[in-house]
């Protein structure tokens, strides 16, 4: 517990308001979120000096937040969406899961991940859509050093052949388009997919007019969902993209990364086609995901983070490898 | 219209992803929107970069957010609120409502102003409470030169003896402790309420929990809210707060100013009572509220403007007197 420290909030002007919302916020005793106020509350008072901001144009937006937070639902965070479409959402997880070199890149984790998928063995059809293109998709999971991963869980998730997400359709049943897979003994897992369609992200609410303001279109290039998950490893969370997709450099919420295009194949020989149990010239994707160790990634989280205080001529210290200020 | 920017939206990373949501951001033909947005995308890319912002702090932040949508309803605007304690509600009036020298000064608007009282004629009683201790409130209104000002809007609202809107009533009738009065010939106008009492903000939602998180109490000290409306004066959202309130230094939404504080006094002669029909000892409040003229208050904030734009680095113009980049 900090003890209080004595405030005056009185006569506060455009000049002196800043250090007074600091002041009375400082008797928090966390010293992370006392922080992160600390900024957050700066920032805002800061855009609203520089532009000038009216009344009328702040009330605007603290309604269009309220639309925001009242579409949402169980199935629909429009939140994420919001976070999504300014770049938030890409910028915080390579912050939060800095990828070394040679490790598979991450990228968005977008709203549409659920709970609700059961496990699956490899070999598995995750998509009932009879509509869909059938996709086998065959992966390895290995080590920046080329090691095997064994016993990882895998997360997959698409939209069906129209573009929506199994939690879109208010008549649907269970899971679709959703499974989690297990990587086997030698760090390989397998999939009956779907190929993915570009499709655009839920424009009919509040995020879709701010997106029509600003002339940009909703429209997401054709992706598969993944996430690993292994004890020891730093989660990663990430998708495939198609290659030569009309949204390839346009998508709406930043994710696109050169080394997570994928070109589809298609199966071509016997042997395969038995393996996998599907037709000669079914479509393929094969890709080989590199996990980083949670120790790897701390390290790497901790370096680039001290870099970037070290810029701020202020004195930091970690707690839970999170960057505070130094009280002086 | 501006026409679209080539962007090619790929392997963005924590160091050049803001420059790209710009860029997608720049198609927006309204060069004021096309600003604020910058500026707001800027601010919280800088957040997240300076704090280290990791995935479970941003989706905790996005939840919160989600929570003070959706605890909003006709009668409760948590997002005001919000606004409120961040202080972001006095600045923004502060920005767009500057004051001269000799003038009232404004202070938050508060997220319990509605539009449901009826015009009243001066004298009128506008809170039915039984508990509250009477009080007469006299007042006038003049321009900054001191002419009286007639034909003035005045809205005025208060909580009843228990701290509480009507609006908070879940069983209400109707409005009560609000009501709209009318200036008369000579600039004065005068109601019968009754004292003001010290009382939390809604502190049963997110924003309540924000507060304790922060260590800070919900209350705001005593008072009652004004707005003032008149074509050809700037408009004035205030209040006047009672002298030697126990949170008069510390008010959760930092509304207090020294020249807003009125010492309640009594009705002591029997001529007063008489012509405002009360009874001699009732208790006292007297004003003289000072409006600004529309053309006055928009030449300040436009001087404000140009003052803060100058040192920002950086060409503006103006559009509708709001300032945007000069395009280079």
């Amino acid at each position: 517990m900090t003890s209080p420290v004595p405030v005056n909030l009185k006569d506060l002007t455009v000049d002196n308001i800043t250090e007074n919302v600091h002041a009375i916020n400082s008797q928090c005793s966390s010293l992370r979120l006392k922080y992160l106020l600390e900024r957050t509350v700066t920032h805002l008072h800061d855009l609203a000096r520089e532009t000038r901001l009216t009344t009328d144009e702040w009330m605007a937006t603290l309604l269009f937040l309220t639309q925001v937070g009242q579409i949402s639902t169980d199935v629909r965070q429009e939140f994420i969406l919001l976070s999504d479409v300014l770049g938030l959402s890409l910028l915080i997880d390579s912050i939060d899961h800095p990828k070394p070199e040679n490790s598979t890149e991450g990228t968005v984790l977008g709203p549409f991940h659920t709970h609700e998928a059961g496990h699956s063995v490899n070999g598995s059809r995750i998509s009932q859509d009879p509509d869909g293109q059938p996709l086998l998709v065959v992966c390895t999971v290995k080590t920046v050093e080329g090691t095997p991963i064994n016993g990882v869980e895998i997360d997959v998730w698409e939209t069906d052949s129209k573009g929506f997400y199994d939690v879109q359709h208010a008549d649907r049943t269970g899971p679709d388009g959703r499974a989690v897979l297990t990587s086997d003994d030698v760090g390989d897992f397998w999939f009956k997919a779907i190929l993915p369609v570009p499709y655009p992200i839920p424009h009919d609410g509040p995020v879709g007019k701010l997106l029509q303001q600003l002339n940009r279109h909703p429209y997401r290039p054709s992706h598969m969902h993944f996430m690993f998950k292994k004890a020891g490893y730093d989660p990663l969370i990430t998708a495939l993209y198609l290659k030569n997709d009309p949204y390839e450099t346009t998508d709406a919420v930043f994710g696109v990364k050169d080394s997570l295009i994928v070109d589809v194949q298609k199966v071509d020989d016997e042997e395969q086609a038995m393996r996998y149990d599907v037709e000669l010239g079914t479509l393929l994707i094969k890709y080989d995901f590199v996990l980083v160790t949670e120790k790897a990634a701390a390290d790497l989280r901790r370096k680039k983070a001290e870099q970037a205080m070290a810029s701020q001529g202020r004195k930091f210290r970690f707690i839970d490898d999170l960057p505070v200020p130094e009280v002086d």
